[in-house]
């Protein structure tokens, strides 16, 4: 799994007991995901079809960097399934984990549409410079 | 279920894809349950644990109004175990189901706290206005 | 009246001072009064046209569980008139009141239209449950 | 009265009918008019008390430019009125218009604390630089 | 140069540290020049093209006001140069300079388009009202 | 260079025209070089102190994806500085670019404070996993 979208906590985003509040994760997750969907399944119009449970193992405070993984596990006719993970960039300790996210490739007349995909695309190139950084 | 907390979807909610956004609906959420948990369990603080897999039935689109419904549906030691369900306010069409959302009552040493509650607290006295209108 | 939407304060809806900001109320209030306003009138295109005055009674602070009544007073022609009462949903202290929130509907030629309503629509089902609960 | 603060409409502050969000603009107004307090006290805690009735005039659409004028209009013991409007900056159409705002200056004891002032604070030094421009 | 719109430092303004985020400043800078711009070419399709070095001089803290200034520096043939700077209201000291901000004004294919304009529009009916008052 | 953040361009990051807002693309920058200041500077106090010249090469409209790339260029001794490159995420063209955003490390007292870094920290074992997939 590849981690990269971070956030850094900043007080619009902690819940009144000032730990990061569990709502703005969950939306910063479904972005994530999608952003992933679209860019594996080459399609724009996809839709959040499911979520397996979530598991909030540990929380975050105001200064924390966190940083989000996701990777595809599973190639549907229309569907894509993804597992998600986010942790704390600095101790890489678990935050929340979710098995399985789907979402489905839509078409123009908002239905399923086959995308015709099988399995992760890789891209070759960004590895041409040498070892990625610590950030 | 009771359904409190309406949403006017606005375009800041929305996808882009015009629809609204999962992560949007999942923050409204999460804030509509830890309400709930807080007035039941009538302590301030406490935390999202866990989310059971969480169904996308349908959409919603700008100028809808859905509405959110909790119900608790078993009290435990230190937790609360509600489930959940979204529709659109006009139609009744659902829009999101969660089975389980539970949340822990965590005391000053930031543990776990038992709460003390095993049943649903009623409130009386709205009742005395007689019927409720259609808002 | 009834109480629907509920709000949790959180850091991101204060004022400089710790407290409530008091246009964050009243961007809650606006958009309160319109989805009654939708409801009653079953029509999606009404416009804010008049506030009377508005009495800030109280504050409210960082965790503090808000929520937001609303009542219909008068069916004009093309309007509707609502009251507003905001209070603390645990201590039920009341927070602020506005007497008269006028609401307009709109024709699809931007001007008032006639919405033929008299009366507020009673949802007799919801009390096919039983007694509603705390939350 | 003096126009200061502009807003350039963006979709992030529309309702869903495609016009500016009233409850936005009253966010604004609640901002600027505390500002103005805040200037005129040299008083850092200030709260809004009350306002009086407001009229919406008119709408404004994506794209344009309002700005917010606020002026003293009463001096009390402890508070300060103001009148509000708001207009189109191009057109100078106005968009909506509170006659009274009232704000109270508070002391360390969250209790209300006389300000001293009687008048306006004038900055002549603005003018050394000649005509201000259109913007 | 005239300072105009104002802000309120608010906790949703801060970053992790508790003093204003540099990006919520950079943010609220383009939407007064795009302003001023827009008033300028009295043209609303416009685009931020360039900004020279920005140097942060100073920060500010929850409760501080701030005012933003833009002054024309230079009309091309498609595009306005500004320069801009961000002080604390209260205690005039600067918190930011930027020499200049380019903006174009762009046709309706997509491509720069001459503005005609060839120096700044002076509103000279603000000042019959007699002098300005220190808000 | 490595790019990490991506932004999935939704409604409420557009400017009037419907184009990606400026203003918004500068808040993410600011926070993602913030977030490689601390991880880079292992130091959670730092501050945004300087941006050398900023070109908005290209933009970018609703439904793109964008992602952001940092790379250190020069240590201080209370500094770090780094480049910036926007791009899009599937066509790879260009959105932005600044050569240098300088961040310097702050201690208690509020003054500069010396890092003791002077080369980037790499995180080797992140290609244990073999090659990072195209997302």
């Amino acid at each position: 799994m590849n981690f990269h979208t971070r956030k850094w906590i900043k007080p619009e985003d902690l819940n009144p007991n000032g730990t990061l509040f569990g709502g703005s994760l969950l939306r910063w997750i479904d972005e994530e995901a999608a952003i992933y969907a679209i860019v594996q399944l080459d399609h724009r119009h996809i839709v959040t079809k499911y979520m397996s449970e979530i598991n909030f193992v540990s929380s975050a405070r105001q200064g924390d960097i966190i940083e989000l993984g996701i990777a595809a596990t599973r190639f549907g006719t229309t569907s894509l399934t993804m597992r998600c993970e986010v942790r704390n960039k600095i101790t890489r300790r678990s935050i929340l984990r979710i098995d399985k996210i789907v979402f489905v490739s839509m078409g123009e007349d908002g239905r399923p549409r086959p995308h015709g995909k099988t399995e992760v695309t890789y891209i070759k190139d960004r590895f041409a410079d040498g070892a990625e950084d610590a950030e």
